[in-house]
């Protein structure tokens, strides 16, 4: 979760994530977005993976970056614990999956 | 939003703003929480005001710690948006703040 949360602290990696939305890219693609570097992009997308917010696959010359929903969803369900809106079928003061 | 999502990559703070749901606590009644040392804690609290996730407020001879939920229900509405969650009345691919 640690990293989860370090990965979203800056805003281009927000909008990668935000890119990836509508499907896979390769980090070219990605790149080409923004006036930074490309080692810098790159960077970034190493920060996302291994956070697992990203995947990434080969194929051929190529590498594919796309959105790993799974993992977001745990950082969402971590506000929604924290925030008890998921708390209607259960009156008990849960504490949240720290 | 980068301070919000840096704040929330340690898992002391987390428990910290877990712990303030219940109410206000001084930075004293926080620590003995933990089995961490008391600076250790103020430098936590430190970064989690930083981020407006803590409010804290003078109170005699002690400061009382409160968490701003509305700093919390930013960084919540970015993954809503983000996921889509509450896209219900507006079918356009909305782009998330960011």
């Amino acid at each position: 979760m640690n990293k989860i949360f370090k990965a979203l602290s800056d805003k281009t990696r927000r909008q990668i994530l935000a890119m990836l939305r509508d499907g896979e890219l390769t980090a070219g693609e990605i790149a080409d977005q923004f006036s930074i570097t490309k080692p810098s992009i790159t960077h970034h997308l190493n920060i996302l993976h291994r956070a697992e917010l990203v995947s990434r696959e080969k194929e051929g010359q190529y590498i594919y970056y796309s959105l790993n929903t799974t993992v977001l969803q745990d950082a969402l369900n971590w506000f929604l614990d924290f925030t008890g809106i998921d708390k209607e079928d259960n009156n008990e003061n849960q504490k949240p999956g720290l």
